[in-house]
């Protein structure tokens, strides 16, 4: 018997969670029998346990869009995995549980020497930050990017990933403390997220022609990005933490050729082939690898501490992730 | 000595434009001169003289940004056009004037037995139409296109258009007495900018997946077209009557993948090769000789009573445009 987290209704994610045991069953044809090691807790984890995501799962469900696990046994003809590999979980599994029985071939082998926790955050921000920034526009280096929530999970993939591409990264955050830990980072411009700082954006890039701006916030501060970008510039929406919709001034549209997009992980894992999945994971185990793709972590909890997890990962003004360290 | 009008400042139109008079050159190498027959008053222009345009023009300035002229004379090395054919000027010319000493490369030459009012109407809102309906998605026959504004000079040109190309048309209007009249034109739906007849458009189209709609409005009236769009559906536009922001709810870019775009004309002129425009005017020009692509005129008037013009063209629900009529 192993345990499981699930909700049978959606609803404050403290209230709705309940801590139930299930038996893992034997892999059959083609599958493996994993034991989950890690698994954070993501905003959008958070947004489906109380039903305002875009894309609802069937209840009862288990949360937990990422995770990182190791192979226990391998059913009749897996050849691709061995008992000890690490490996990422696929999408829609639910990883915030303690064992699971899946297809061998959904699965992304890791190397055995990667940080077991940042394994566990290597399939929803980081795949987001780099595919952002090569879908929309062809960037090269030397060229810069704009982003808004840079503090976030995302935005510090941004940071890295853009640094590792030669790319410069122009980061607009709230909190001013932020700013000497985000250059650290990586960062080539870090301001504040008000008026004054937003009209120094083009004299901090030197007065490059920015193409690509990437906003998770929406309202005023979409819509300052938006001002910064380049005619012919792309503004994508990942995020919305202001909760106010994005406006967009029409003359941004008519006159300065503005093209407004939107991401979604999910859209892409349900479009990719594995042929276009393969290079996107291999850039990032690489970074990962190398050390040059990190995530500051705040704490890690036992699956039964749930209430307190993701009543610590819905604070704002972390100092980093939460992630449930399973005990195995 | 011809005449022309002028504007030296911006502002109230019917103000600062004032009638003068010029003497038209001799045409040089490559040049023709040439006598303007008619030119529409269009928004833009009007714009441009109250100085809220996204391109201003240096001062003074004469409006006008089409019209139809014939050849008066050829300068020396020009094969391509005769005296007594009929052109369409270039863009930036200035139309509201009654002669004109300009190259002959940029002109667009038209079937003789063209309506010298519909012909002057043919450079701005029918490319403008056209290029909506083809450069953004790839629309197959049956496919169907919304917009608003659709008894504006373009939204009667898409209704054609679309009509010529077997695409469906659904078309929001805020005044009900234009219903069976764009219907008579070749809308295949009619419905007025209110909540409940937006509600109605998926019965409208029988279901079908919406992946155009033409805005140029702004503000609630695009956010309808925004709903009413299937994923990956593209909102393109082109105006913004309402003088208000678009507003795009996160959850339209992010888990519909809507599009926003803007039309600008004057960009594409700007960057179109003349190998890009040749097909463009044949389109125009094959539908116009047809009868298939028209607008309904108001009201014509010569250039001396451009202030009684001006006020006419900028009276909202007129039965159809305002021309300049030249003398000559």
């Amino acid at each position: 018997m192993s345990r499981i987290l699930r909700y049978h209704s959606t609803g404050r994610p403290a209230d709705v969670l309940t801590l139930e045991t299930e038996s893992a069953p034997d892999p059959a044809v083609g599958e493996v029998r994993l034991t989950v090691l890690a698994a954070p807790v993501n905003p959008a984890d958070i947004n489906q346990i109380e039903g305002k995501y875009g894309k609802q799962p069937s209840l009862p469900a288990t949360p937990g869009a990422e995770g990182v696990a190791r192979v226990e046994s391998a059913g009749p003809g897996v050849s691709t995995l061995s008992p000890g590999d690490l490996v990422l979980l696929p999408p829609g599994a639910g990883s915030w549980r303690e064992s699971l029985t899946t297809a061998a071939q959904d699965l992304v082998r890791i190397p055995a020497d990667l940080d077991i926790l940042q394994a566990a955050m290597l399939r929803v921000n980081p795949p987001t930050a780099l595919l952002m920034l090569t879908q929309y526009t062809d960037l090269n280096a030397g060229d810069w990017v704009l982003q808004n929530a840079a503090n976030s999970g995302v935005g510090r993939c941004v940071i890295q990933i853009a640094k590792a591409r030669g790319l410069h990264s122009l980061c607009v955050v709230r909190r001013p403390e932020l700013i000497p830990e985000l250059e650290a980072l990586g960062a080539d411009a870090v301001i504040l997220d008000r008026r004054e700082d937003m009209a120094s954006i083009r004299e901090r890039t030197g007065g490059a022609k920015v193409r690509l701006a990437l906003n998770a916030v929406g309202g005023d501060s979409a819509t300052g990005l938006a001002a910064a970008l380049a005619p012919g510039g792309t503004l994508v929406t990942y995020g919305a933490m202001s909760k106010q919709a994005l406006k967009v001034p029409n003359g941004f549209l008519i006159f300065k050729d503005l093209r407004v997009r939107g991401f979604w992980l999910t859209r892409w894992f349900e479009n990719a082939t594995v042929e276009e999945r393969g290079p996107v994971f291999d850039e990032l185990i690489a970074l990962a690898s190398a050390g040059r793709l990190t995530v500051p972590v705040e704490n890690t909890w036992p699956l039964g501490e749930f209430a307190a997890a993701v009543d610590q990962a819905q604070r704002e003004a972390r100092s980093g992730k939460i992630l449930f360290r399973m005990s195995a």
